[in-house]
């Protein structure tokens, strides 16, 4: 028996196999001659959204066109104008060009479809996962108690962390709501200064109110443990109850790291529950001369690690991990006969989806067991090493250069700086904006200290000194033509 | 200049793009070959989850291993003990069969990488994913001021949907807090008997308590309008104050419809914000014969709708769509001068993630995108309609059976059921269980009116009235073996 066309009758009279592997071996010739030649274009567009919006504006189509006609369009009008990660000018956000044999293993995962929710809807699928979430468990340096499940990125991850903190603090609040479980309404997140949103966000979604978020000072960009410590101990003589502290390992702006054993200390004195939203810099534990920057990861309680960062994968590659694994069980409840069943003879369940936000949730994990099997961990730590040294090299022909001025020695890949002598208030957003619009490169932009800042991440190993070179003298030209 | 080889140092010299090529290649083969013989397989594993864990337990790798090694043990090990949705014996959970050029679409994702946070990190994919939503949106019968975004599935839909609709009710809450919102206590969110147990964890995620969720009488396995009716009463007398209603369109255990449009004639009357978790039946909307099951969907304040279940798209691929598009922008605040960057003349901004739960989101967009482009929206239509075509088949076939009893006509494509006599009080679980380790079909069981009861739901177009009658031989089979 074959397959008949159902899902496939507009290709004409192929099978699904068949337009698979027709349009499989076309594309995959297409994406290895971007991936060759991606260095040739701009790193990114020059249009403005409302323009490239008028390309797709169009009514729903009711019927289909040829195939071939479809992806020209795509490689025409999509991938032309997108932003291109695996250039070594982008020096942008903290978003990596993926490995190519974890492109393919997502390519697979779509095939198979696997359903991370129910053990019995991804039979290896699950376990592959449980066998990564082991991996970054034990590099954490976590207990065999803890437990922990790959998400879609670190927003969800501090979530997770931060729901099982509240229900560990605040017993009862997932069935009682916060304002009838005693003292919810007093609770307080402390977080970073320099923390993501997402973090600051939980507090929003969960009830608790973004009010309920106190920002811990900072000493050089980095959360003050001693700062920390009196806020804990005001807070509680004003009778809040501090539920969580959340310290960042690699801040999204800077990439610096809280001293997280430090902090670490502050909250066992003062019994608080420790957030590490280590969405970029968890993936330092497995470099041997980076591990030092992640001191302490393994004292916390809960930690946000984003693989789709620091380990090369495509998104959504995130995870989330708890040291006593019953404090995320705690996280969610459901019933849900339909979908939950106990295995007798099982000695737990298998079923993720009891410790997860998602419920459909699709088999990431994949790529990053084909990954670590393939490349091995000691490779992703030297991918990540290379970044940082071409970090360090960055700043360094910063602060040799009359007309730039590093804000920070850089401890990770993300550095920023400045373009001197600045003509004007917002100089440093114009150099940016036109710069990248240039296509010559692709850098960001924050504000710091109140004052704008530019800012790169050196998420591309193909990044070299070369590269630095041309970023800087980019950017001259470009501040040239300044007034 | 040509990439040299750090992102593939473990595959000899080759480049990153020549790695793409010529493992690219062989795996689309595979696939290729995974799908033209995909019904030669038994249909699930009947190995247990320990036994296929032990595949796979062993330290973190620090070392890789040849590419062609790894990829042999994923098909080996990984592929073989899949569960395998393409399989036409296959009439389990609703996860789809996905359509090829969907798989292939989400390959060329992944290698871009596209980040939907913002705009400028997706240039075309942010507004591709806008011209995807705004069809959902028309489809919906929304007018102009919706707006929607895709997300990782329906729990983060129904999320998203109640979110706002906390907002809107209690405003105020997300930024002080529901213990000191006014009226925030005494919220109540009101849901079908047989909701999705994503909907009830919005309450206990969002601080209002589980206990806070009423379930309102069914009749014939739909919400009964005129007992919702009674229930908003009743709660309003009590001083508590009703801030949402969750109708279901295509209920998990049944796939029956609430009556959308007498529930929003209550929901208006009493001036309660209505959300329907659409996440299986919003694409009933896109068939003629089928759209009448949601009539009323128009008037909602929110939809969840999942693209990745009857619209054929892998995992993940989830839609939430709200009326009033300023609520979807007041459901989630944030500051983050490093991502949101206001461009000067745009008339809005297009970071999509001021609107999204999720920071970092892949560019699911774009399979949907090729999807309705090549296919068009009523090769879509015709797949929905065969799978319940098939579903109203099968419902005539247990009708008929003196051995079988189904439990309700069939609205879509699913269907409850039992298989007679039944021996015991836990025959249909045991008849299930066995039926699907014997690797001939695979399908669900659940929980209706306290009774066990089989399940299944048909996803995959190739499955025909030959299958249902393999599936009924192969129970009474299996059952006669059961005491």
């Amino acid at each position: 028996m074959t397959m008949s066309t159902y899902l496939d009758t507009n290709s004409g009279a192929l099978t699904a196999a068949e337009t698979l592997r027709e349009h499989g071996h076309r594309l995959i010739d297409q994406m290895a001659d971007y991936l060759a030649t991606v260095d040739e274009r701009p790193v990114s567009t020059a249009h403005a959204p409302g323009e490239l919006a008028r390309r797709f504006a169009a009514p729903l189509p009711r019927e289909g066109r040829p195939a071939d006609e479809v992806w020209d369009d795509v490689w025409e009008n999509v991938v032309r104008d997108a932003i291109h990660f695996a250039h070594p000018m982008y020096m942008g956000h903290q978003v990596a060009p993926p490995l190519p044999h974890a492109v393919l293993a997502d390519a697979l995962a779509s095939l198979l479809n696997q359903s991370l929710a129910v053990w019995e809807m991804s039979p290896t699928g699950t376990v592959v996962e449980a066998q990564v979430t082991r991996w970054l468990v034990s590099a954490a340096g976590f207990p065999a108690t803890a437990e922990g499940t790959l998400v879609s990125g670190g927003s969800v991850a501090n979530l997770t962390g931060l729901l099982a903190a509240r229900e560990a603090r605040f017993p009862g609040s997932w069935t009682d709501g916060v304002a009838r479980t005693p003292d919810a309404e007093r609770a307080v997140l402390l977080v970073s200064g320099h923390s993501h949103y997402s973090v600051e966000r939980t507090a929003g979604l969960m009830g608790l109110g973004s009010e309920a978020v106190v920002s811990v000072p900072d000493r050089g960009g980095k959360m003050d443990p001693a700062a920390l410590h009196d806020a804990l101990r005001t807070l509680k003589r004003e009778g809040r109850i501090p539920f969580a502290v959340s310290a960042t390992a690699g801040s999204t702006a800077t990439g610096l790291f809280d001293p997280l054993d430090e902090v670490a200390d502050v909250c066992a004195a003062e019994g608080v529950w420790m957030h590490v939203d280590g969405a970029h810099g968890a993936s330092f534990l497995l470099s041997d001369p980076h591990r030092h920057l992640v001191r302490g990861i393994e004292r916390a309680d809960s930690i946000a690690w984003d693989p789709h960062k620091m380990l090369w994968m495509p998104m959504s590659t995130g995870a989330v991990l708890v040291r006593d694994g019953r404090h995320l069980n705690a996280a969610f409840r459901q019933k849900a006969p339909y979908l939950f069943h106990a295995r007798p003879g099982e000695d737990r369940s298998w079923d993720a989806g009891r410790m997860t936000l998602q419920c459909s949730r699709r088999f990431d994990a994949l790529k990053l067991w084909v990954s670590l099997q393939h490349y091995g961990a000691d490779h992703f730590a030297g991918l990540l090493e290379t970044t940082v040294r071409t970090t360090q090299s960055l700043h360094a022909r910063l602060a040799a250069a009359p007309d730039f001025e590093p804000e920070h020695a850089p401890e990770s890949n993300i550095l920023c700086f400045r373009h001197l002598p600045a003509r004007g208030d917002d100089f440093q957003a114009e150099l940016r904006r036109r710069y990248n619009e240039s296509g010559a490169g692709w850098i960001t932009t924050t504000v710091l200290d109140d004052r704008s800042v530019l800012r790169v991440t050196l998420m591309n190993p193909h990044t070299t000194n070369e590269h630095l070179d041309l970023l800087l003298d980019g950017l001259r030209e470009v501040g040239r033509g300044i007034t």
